[in-house]
């Protein structure tokens, strides 16, 4: 079946590449796996346009062969490009990088899933556009692909799948959907008005098997007159709660617009160092080896920052506002940096994409690699503490290092922890599974969301969804014969299980 | 059928309310409606819980009887309470009408479908509770109902449909769905963060005949430490483009949350008078009747504000930039009014539900009425202009009045059009007609987004969303055949005809 699919294509796209064998193992496999859990993809294929997606589909279901589309295959430390069953072929949309358009006036882009955040990033510079982008730590990344999976930045603009507007996207028969003003043919709207009549059918498409987006508006952020970050060293562990509680008045009252973020020292020193600069493997490190660390890199036991953007007087204000709120916090540290319309950029300010997050998967060296849960928590210092330490003290006890940070939504707080191992040692593996899966029950006895996990783990993180005896599963399960009525895309991938 | 199916609820819900007759065909129409288009419902069902409404819903499944869920039944202007097909049974909530929760450090409510926007006010003041509503014109209307169906007001949170954090629905076949962290039981979660592991199901019960939305949590406004409102009369039509270029300018600067609204003087005069005083009836109001009017009431022919609101610096920087935007543009009269919290609180600022809304429906005399179309513009005053001019003229060549606001919103205008009329005067209402199936036409021609418009309408307004002959159609289609699979709720609702 999978030979007279892969014929089949070949026959009917011409332009499509087919990769089998070892180049298609070393491409889509999870560069971050614990396991080797199966054999590699058998194939992957990769498209140029939506028309050539469309066909590969309805092959698809023709042959029953099932399909994992991947935009950039980027989504490191949940998976990456693997999918999630064995026998299934990669749909690869990297060749699908057109930036289609950027508008400056109302300040969005619409993408192919192929684009990158330097991509795009790339696009501003050269043609000297005032827009921001907001960026996660790895700026290979697709900028589809990282809206669509509740990538995250903390720029106003830090919630990424928020700021969709307007998707095209192919369904699991191959029907062809533009979501929201797309749907009214010619239509400018498409990117400014989200709205349709009738239910919007964009949230369908984020993290779920139902389609494949080969089109996505974002909304960019337009260059403020002014802006600037508020960096704050904090030098003990016990003060996590005091700066969340400071950060979230600040955040009421309505002089920040971005999220704030709170972050242990080991986001910083991942990044700038290895693990066997500071302490012997095997063991998470000493407070003494905490203490060198800390002081030779300069860093707080957390280290938070808060950017303010707008007007001038509106940036000083905040800026005052944000020192004031810090001074309250014990053994803090301050430091400002501002920028103003005209002045070079600062990289501080506008959100430049880069490839240095993924610097620390070396931290626990050459085979180095990281797994990640986001979590969401209550906006409140005390409770925040008491999982920061309860996460802490489990991965401590089972020899791993603590690596998270704490963005402060409106009304909640994302919690991302990264926990970093060795792949090469197997025994780590092993326990790195078994706090993961033990976080996961920790976080639904509490009542806290992950609303990301690696693929290994969807499913049990997706049990925990389970009002009326797993209501939310059966609707998706109906939603999903609904629109890819055989199954054909991204088996176990919403973690339906 | 409808026989056994209400035998057979009275005895299995005991306290649900059974209402048939005159009392039903009174209470369940459409107030505001053309044409008498059949007859009134042949039953309304009055539940009081959740169960109630399971049980109902399963009962009409086995009775083939369809049913048509309100919340308290004030959609007014776009169809009231009345169902869209003859022979459906209402589903009263307004009996379920309790506010499950108020929450103020995180700002939000849980309200079932039945709490009206005066009752919600009425709990924050009784409580002293510093939280502001965003209010649509008439505050009888239910909180959950209006963000269903995308009602709007002018304050920061003036996208009601965009504050919804969490629902619980019962689907088509009485399956129970919590979104969100409401899925995972016992959660404190549920109305602080939106997002699941896999993709969002909120948007999909927003103007959709999917389910029956019993509890609805929404983000609420934090009292700020201060406001102001910037009101400008502003004299000439010709304006328009001036206004809404400055007040973008302003909004984009980001000193501005909320949406600035340019309202024509009809908006005003409406409300405070009755067109006998103003003109002969049979024709558009002369020139002449305008302006004595305008000089009566004290009115520009478009009236804008905009609301600034945070620490008192920022309103002051805000209201300065204001008066600044407004002075550019020509024959404007600027009126600021300023609280801060301590001080009583003014209208302008606060968000105070009235009835006073529903005056404009005297504007055509004691049988007056209005339907209204919402529609999505492009950001610029020249295009707004064009429209507006288009849509006035279009008007007054029927002989109707141009009642007409725009919304300034991130991306795009949100531009509301009320056609005032007299529901006794039959070849007016003909006329009414015809007008507002032009609008749609036109609309879609322009490639605007209808995303609210009467019942009648529905049809014809969702027949512009026709990319790829229909696709989003027959995506809606399959949807509702996967939650509601005997087609039991809202037919004719979602505008599938």
């Amino acid at each position: 079946l999978l030979e007279r699919f892969l014929e089949s294509v070949a026959a009917r796209v011409g332009d499509v590449e087919i990769l089998s064998g070892a180049a298609c193992a070393q491409r889509y496999r999870d560069p971050f796996q614990l396991f080797v859990d199966g054999p590699p993809p058998p194939a992957a294929l990769r498209p140029r346009s939506v028309d050539e997606v469309r066909v590969i589909v309805r092959e698809a279901n023709a042959c029953g062969v099932a399909l994992w589309p991947i935009s950039r295959g980027e989504n490191l430390g949940y998976g990456g490009a693997a999918p999630a069953e064995e026998g299934t072929v990669v749909l690869d949309l990297a060749r699908m990088n057109r930036i289609l358009e950027v508008n400056v006036p109302d300040a969005f882009c619409l993408v192919e899933p192929g684009v990158s955040f330097i991509d795009l990033f790339d696009r501003l510079e050269r043609d000297g556009l005032p827009l921001w982008l907001s960026v996660p730590g790895y700026g290979l990344g697709s900028v589809a692909g990282n809206a669509l999976e509740r990538g995250v930045g903390n720029s106003p603009y830090g919630d990424h799948a928020a700021q969709i507007c307007g998707l095209e996207v192919v369904l699991g028969d191959g029907e062809l959907l533009r979501t929201g003003m797309g749907a009214l043919p010619g239509s400018g709207m498409w990117q400014r008005h989200r709205s349709p009549l009738g239910p919007r059918l964009d949230e369908l498409f984020l993290q779920s098997g139902y389609g494949i987006v080969t089109k996505l508006g974002l909304w960019l952020m337009p260059e403020p007159e002014a802006s600037a970050a508020v960096e704050a060293e904090i030098e003990s562990r016990e003060s996590l709660a005091g700066a969340i509680d400071a950060l979230t008045r600040l955040k009421r009252a309505g002089v920040v617009q971005d999220s704030p973020v709170v972050a242990s020292y080991l986001t910083q020193a991942a990044l700038h160092s290895t693990r066997a600069e500071w302490g012997p493997p095997g063991a998470a490190l000493s407070g003494e080896a905490e203490g060198r660390l800390r002081a030779a890199l300069g860093l707080g036991w957390w280290n938070a920052r808060v950017r303010v953007y707008g007007p001038p007087e509106v940036v000083d204000l905040g800026v005052a506002r944000a020192e004031h709120a810090f001074a309250g916090v014990p053994g803090c540290t301050v430091r400002v940096s501002r920028w103003r319309a005209g002045e070079p950029m600062a990289r501080a300010h506008r959100g430049l994409p880069t490839a240095e997050g993924l610097a620390n998967r070396n931290w626990c060296g050459p085979h180095g690699a990281h797994i990640d849960l986001a979590v969401g928590l209550p906006l409140s210092g005390a409770e925040a503490t008491r999982y920061a330490f309860f996460v802490s003290e489990t991965m401590a006890a089972a020899d791993l290092d603590y690596h998270a940070a704490f963005y402060l939504r409106d009304r909640h707080i994302l919690n991302v922890v990264q926990i970093l191992f060795d792949q090469a040692d197997s025994a780590m593996c092993q326990v790195v599974d078994a706090v993961y899966f033990r976080l996961i029950e920790d976080a639904a006895r509490r009542g806290f969301g992950l609303h990301r996990a690696p693929t290994r783990y969807r499913a049990a993180a997706m049990a925990a969804y389970d009002f009326g005896d797993g209501a939310m599963r059966r609707v998706r399960e109906r939603l999903k014969r609904a629109l890819d009525p055989n199954a054909v895309l991204s088996p176990g991938k919403d973690g339906l299980g």
